[in-house]
């Protein structure tokens, strides 16, 4: 059979990232180990191993102390040979962090902001927490390979915010262009609950699981899709917004835990908190009221169970912290409209869920330009 | 660098796979047309078409009467070597039809059946539609490569039938075993809006989309779900069932057509073409009643639309060929309710849509055993 060059250069391309996919995925491997994990031939291993020093992406890994006798060399992914910023933009705060390219937090920051704030000033307080995280991380612009933004409000496709109710001055800011302004690599944009959902399948309790419905509840109710592994973004950006439709009972749901008499003045965004509180306690009013709150998260859960029959929901964001109190309420309102109960889990990211999914969706788009004509390690060392 | 045995047969089978993929979506091409289509170099494009010539895939096409000189052999896909059943088993009716590997009809037969009938009864008449299409189209069991069944309720991801509304004594069935009884091929069974979904996808109005809403409209409304140009099945097989909850509306939506006073009297299954057909002439009860159906339709469209932002709805099923009356009123209900209006399509696949379907589903079968180990061409040359 003839095989054309291009054949070659295809299957070269295909072994050296099902080794890169094995190095990352463990730790420290021979030769031997890399051949028998992913299928490659020993000299075929060895040939790959040596393009991937060489370009930079794998290093050797000195030998085990007081190893006796000469050890197989072993080698590692440098997962520090590049670093990727993602940001969480909401209502009360932005939380900023930098993580290696195996998603793991070198630097993070967070910095208080007032919901009312105009654009600009939302914006400085996005440029300060990277800064900080910049210093914190001893890192410069160049340092980052990719960034990925969450933001509150509808995303469509091309990254611009369309639809914000929680906040002003939001619609329609580019947020691209404001980091390609400093950063001159892939930046991508998307919807907070979306990147949360995403944290989710790569690092939390759904990591198992290909089809899961993920609920964003804090004082404004979200949720996202994964679908066969992979966020489900929708067509123009909006998907997963279930609780724009009335009849689903999520427009008025923050009214049962915000409108309590015996709560009344409370700071509005720590009056959840108490009734969660006062919840845990027994009080009887505290936990009628979170009865009621998810009675009603209950309905617009069910129309997304019902329409994709998830093997799993996850309940996370802001309300999660009181998922003790929450779960079960949930979980007793949930099941009788269901056809096939999914499984509930509650998330176990806290607060960070969004900015670790804005890192992995920093990591992916790395990833998708490994080995390609635009590589980001290729660039970098051209500055070195 | 170093190419294994099984890195040249896998090339090969890609090549051959690529090939046939080519030959048929196209009129009869030459190994010049083919090479050029594919990529392939001329001589892989030769030694390809004469291995899938050999297995009984591709065939030569006689050269065009009074064509002039030596002109370039061509050569078709053979879509007439196999052939697949499709089912259609409804509350009132089985279809069954009989297509060949590109899902072109070669026989089809409809039979009538009281909805409450045994199952006993219900199976049987399954047995005369299927023998009556092999019948008409002169072949014996043994032509049928894979079939595929399409049936109310929701079924599992083993193929059994779950949970029925709409007819007695079919919960539990167990389709695949009682085709297996007589054909010895896969056999496969899905709930019919889902195969309608599908056939509307591969060959219908919605065949240049990735994402969109089924709504297969008759006197029990279902959904189905494509998703990135895949039929979503849920984990347990059922997604769609937004209908079974109550806030969407359409667990009492047929009462706004079959209730009407002026219609009491009507035989249940025509009394819904009654009203379009009165709405239709401008009949104010009618009209108004066709609106309100509509308004319902609309609640638990929005529930999916909202949930996953397709890019398209269909409006398909039994009521779709009174779509002239039904799809505006529902246009309007439903575009106050989303954040991003799709776009909303009629069917035109008629009452056909499921058994068509049916066939894609049991094509797609055939489709993935191509030159691997169970390829059903090689069992077929047994029998020559």
């Amino acid at each position: 059979m003839e095989v054309s060059g291009g054949d070659l250069q295809r299957l070269r391309q295909l072994n050296s990232l099902a080794c890169l996919r094995v190095l990352r995925e463990a730790a420290p491997l021979t030769v031997a180990e890399l051949s028998k994990r992913t299928g490659l031939s020993r000299a075929s291993a060895v040939e790959v191993v040596a393009d991937l020093r060489e370009r930079g992406w794998v290093a050797e890994v000195p030998p085990a102390q007081g190893a006796m006798g000469r050890p197989a060399r072993r080698y590692r992914f440098r997962s520090d040979a590049g670093h990727v910023l993602g940001l969480d933009i909401g209502v009360h705060k932005v939380l900023a962090a930098i993580t290696d390219l195996n998603g793991e937090v070198v630097a993070s920051g967070r910095t208080s902001v007032s919901p009312d704030v105009p654009r600009r000033e939302r914006l400085a307080a996005v440029d300060r927490a990277t800064a900080a995280c910049l210093s914190m991380a001893g890192l410069s612009p160049r340092d980052i390979w990719a960034v990925a933004v969450g933001t509150v409000g509808v995303v469509n496709r091309k990254g611009r915010v369309t639809t914000v109710h929680s906040i002003p001055d939001w619609a329609g800011v580019d947020l691209t262009a404001h980091f390609k302004a400093a950063f001159d690599v892939p930046v991508l944009v998307a919807n907070d609950s979306k990147l949360a959902a995403l944290a989710e399948q790569r690092m939390g309790v759904a990591r198992d699981v290909r089809d899961l419905v993920y609920l964003h509840v804090g004082r404004r109710p979200g949720a996202a899709l994964i679908l066969d592994g992979r966020l489900h973004h929708g067509f123009g950006g909006g998907a997963g917004e279930v609780g724009l439709l009335e009849a689903v009972r999520w427009l008025g749901m923050g009214e049962h835990l915000e409108g309590l008499p015996s709560f009344a003045g409370s700071p509005p965004d720590q009056v959840a908190g108490l009734v969660f509180g006062a919840a845990r306690n027994g009080d009887p009013e505290a936990v009628a009221a979170v009865e009621r709150y998810a009675g009603d998260l209950a309905v617009g859960t069910a129309a997304m169970v019902l329409t994709l029959d998830p093997e799993l929901v996850v309940l996370g964001g802001g309300f999660s912290r009181s998922g003790d109190v929450l779960l079960e309420p949930v979980r007793r309102a949930l099941e009788p409209l269901c056809l096939r109960m999914p499984e509930l889990r509650l998330s176990a990211l806290g607060e960070n869920c969004v900015v670790l999914g804005a890192a992995c969706m920093a990591i992916d788009e790395v990833n998708a330009l490994l080995l390609s004509a635009d590589d980001p390690m290729e660039r970098a060392r051209l500055y070195d």
